[in-house]
C-alpha cells in the first residue's frame, strides 16, 4: 500500500510530518511517499537516520500557504497538495494525507478524485472525546448549507466508518439537535430525521447538545455549519475552565501543591482529548481515501494520521459506502421525492 | 412598578419562587405579584416571615406542567403563565418573570403579548462569561429557522438591551460563524452580515467558536437553532471536564488533599459561569418585559430575574428598541430588497 504524505502543508514547516512518516514507516505495512521539496526533505530524513526503502520523496516545487485562498491554491499545480492528489488520482497512491489549509486541502481532492458516485456531498469527519467510547461527528466544515439528503449522505459515510475503521458493531446514528423528541429541531433536522428513520441504519433519533458527551451514539450528524461551530466552541470552553483552574492554581503556594498532585490525573484526562491521539479527520466521499491533519498536528498525530488512511484503505470504506449509498437511495426513495414535491411547490 | 411572578412554574415547585420573590420585595423599588394557588403561596410567605405589603397573592387554579406542549398549554387560561401574561397584557403589571416550561411562556407571552411593531421575530437572549464581561448570546431558542432580516432584529435588539441594561457604551456587535473574514460562513450569517454593515450598530464582524470566550464583543448574534445547540454544547463540556478533574481528585488520599486546597479558586471560578448571578434571560420583540429564569433557579436566581424585569422596565428597553428598529430598517432598506430580489428570482 503507498500513502502519499503532503510534506509541506503544516502550521510548522515538514519537521513532524518527516518524523511522523518515519514512525509510521516503521510501524505500518505501507510505503509513505513524502512529497515536498526533495532537499529539505532528505536532509530531515538523514537528521531521523531514515535509511530505509519504505519512504520515497516525490518532489515538488511549489507550496499551498495555510492562509491561501482554496479557489486560487488550484492554480498551483505543482504544490505539495497538488502532486499527492494527482498520486491518488493516477493510482499512484492508494490514500493522500495532508496537514495543510483544510479549505485548499478539500478543494484540490474534490478537484482531483471527483464524488464518488451516489454522493451529493462530502463532508470531514471527527472523533469527540465522550465518556465512553469517542463519537464521530461529521461534517465539521465541508459544507455550510446543506440539504436534507446531505445528512443521510453523512450519516451513511459515518456508520460505514464507524462500522469498518473503527470497529463498532452496527454503529448508532443520531442527528444533532435542539431536543430528544422528534418534533424538536429546524427544518432541515426534522427533514433528515423522517429520511433516516426509513433507512435501515441504526438511527436512534436526536442527540441535544447538553448530550453530547454521553456517549449514546457512535456517528452524529449536523451541517458543516453547526459542527464547525460545535467543534470550536468545545475547545474554547476548555481553554477556558482550564484557564479557570490554573488561575485558581497560581493563587497560593499551598493551592499550586494541591494542583500538582493533581497532575498525573489531570494528564490522563487530558490524552482523552488530544487530537494527537486520533491522527486525522477522513473527508469522505470522495474517490479515494483523504486524511486531513490539523495544522499543528506533532509527528505522533502525522503518524496516526498515516494510520487512519491505511485502515481506510484496508477496509475499502469507499465500496462499503458505494454499497450503502445504493441501499438506502432505494429505502429512503419515496419520502425523499414527497420533500422535493413540498420543496418544488412551496 | 409591578412585576408579575409566574410563581407555580419550576422544577422544584413554588418554595425558591416565594422566597426569591420575598428577598426581591425588599431589596427592590417594586410590587410582585404572586401568581398562583392562595393557600400554598400564603403559607410560604409566612413561612419566610414576610408581613409587607409589597407582595401580592394574585391567585390562579391552573398549573402548565414542565413538560407541556407549548401549543396545549395556550388551552389553560388560568394557568399562572396565563394569568401572568394577562396582567401585564391588560397594563396591571409592567413585566412579567416565569421559570416554567421555556416553550409554554414564549407561547403565551406572543399570544398575549404581541410582537413590537417593525420586529419580525422574538429572541431569547442569555448571558455567556467571557474572560472580560459576560457576551449576550442570541437567539438561544426561540425560533430555529432564520432569515437574514431576524438576525439583524436580533442584533437591534441585543445592542439596545447591552447599551441600557447592561451598561456597554456603543455595544460591539458581532455574528457566530466558522470563521472571522467576512467571506465565511453560510447563506444566512454571509447576508446579515451584508445588512449589518449597513447599519449605524457599532458591528465588528463575525466571531469565530474558538474565539466565543473572548470578550471581542457585547452581543453575538445567531438563529435559535445554532444558538441553543451552543448553550447546551458548553454546559455539557464544562460537565465532562469537572468530571474529569473530580476523577483525577478522587484517585487517593493525596489528590483529594491536593482538590480540597483548590476549592476557594474553583469556587469563584464557578461564580463566573453560574446562572443564578445572571438571573434571567430576556425575551426580546414582545410589547411588554418578559424574563425567562431557568426552571431549576434558586432564590438568588429569582430575585436575580427580577432584578432584570425592573432594569429593563426602568430603562424603557421597548421604546430604545422601536426606535432603533425604525432607524435602521431605513439604513438598510436598499440591500435587504435586493436580498429579497435575489430569493424571489432564484
Amino acid at each position: 500500500m503507498r500513502i502519499a504524505l503532503d510534506a509541506m502543508g503544516s502550521d510548522v514547516g515538514p519537521t513532524p510530518l518527516v518524523e511522523g512518516a518515519v514512525m509510521a514507516a516503521k510501524r505500518f505495512d505501507c510505503k509513505i511517499l513524502l512529497v515536498g521539496r526533495r532537499h529539505s526533505l532528505g536532509r530531515l530524513l538523514r537528521f531521523y537516520r531514515y535509511a530505509g526503502d519504505k519512504i520515497e520523496i516525490v518532489p515538488c516545487s511549489q507550496t499551498v500557504r495555510m492562509d491561501a485562498n482554496p479557489r486560487a491554491s488550484l492554480k498551483l499545480s505543482d504544490s505539495s497538495i497538488a502532486v499527492a492528489t494527482r498520486l491518488v488520482a493516477e493510482g499512484r497512491a492508494d490514500a493522500m494525507v495532508s496537514a495543510g489549509a483544510t479549505g485548499a486541502t478539500k478543494a484540490h481532492a474534490l478537484l482531483g478524485l471527483r464524488r464518488l458516485e451516489g454522493i451529493r456531498r462530502e463532508a470531514i469527519a471527527t472523533l469527540m472525546p465522550t465518556s465512553k467510547k469517542p463519537c464521530l461527528i461529521l461534517d465539521v466544515g465541508a459544507n455550510v448549507d446543506c440539504k436534507p439528503r446531505h445528512l443521510v449522505d453523512f450519516a451513511i459515510m459515518g456508520s460505514v466508518y464507524a462500522r469498518t475503521v473503527l470497529g463498532r458493531k452496527n454503529p448508532r446514528v443520531g442527528i444533532l439537535s435542539v431536543g430528544e423528541e422528534p418534533s424538536k429541531g429546524n427544518a432541515l433536522t426534522l427533514a433528515t430525521y423522517a429520511l433516516l428513520k426509513q433507512s435501515h441504519l441504526n438511527f436512534i433519533g436526536n442527540v441535544e447538545g447538553r448530550h453530547l458527551f454521553k456517549g449514546k451514539v457512535d456517528v452524529l450528524v449536523c451541517d458543516g455549519f453547526v459542527g464547525n461551530v460545535v467543534l470550536k466552541v468545545c475547545e474554547s470552553v476548555a481553554k477556558m475552565i482550564l484557564m479557570g483552574v490554573k488561575g485558581a492554581m497560581k493563587k497560593n503556594v499551598l493551592t499550586m501543591a494541591g494542583a500538582l498532585t493533581l497532575l498525573p490525573g489531570m494528564r490522563k484526562f487530558h490524552k482523552k482529548v488530544d487530537h494527537s491521539e486520533y491522527g486525522g479527520a477522513p473527508l469522505l466521499g470522495l474517490n479515494g481515501v483523504c486524511i486531513i491533519a490539523h495544522g499543528s498536528s506533532n509527528a505522533k498525530a502525522v503518524m496516526n494520521a498515516v494510520r487512519v488512511a491505511v485502515e481506510s484503505v484496508d477496509q475499502d470504506v469507499n465500496r462499503h459506502i458505494r454499497e450503502e449509498i445504493e441501499a438506502i437511495s432505494a429505502e429512503i426513495e419515496q419520502v425523499a421525492s414527497s420533500q422535493e414535491l413540498v420543496a418544488v411547490t412551496e
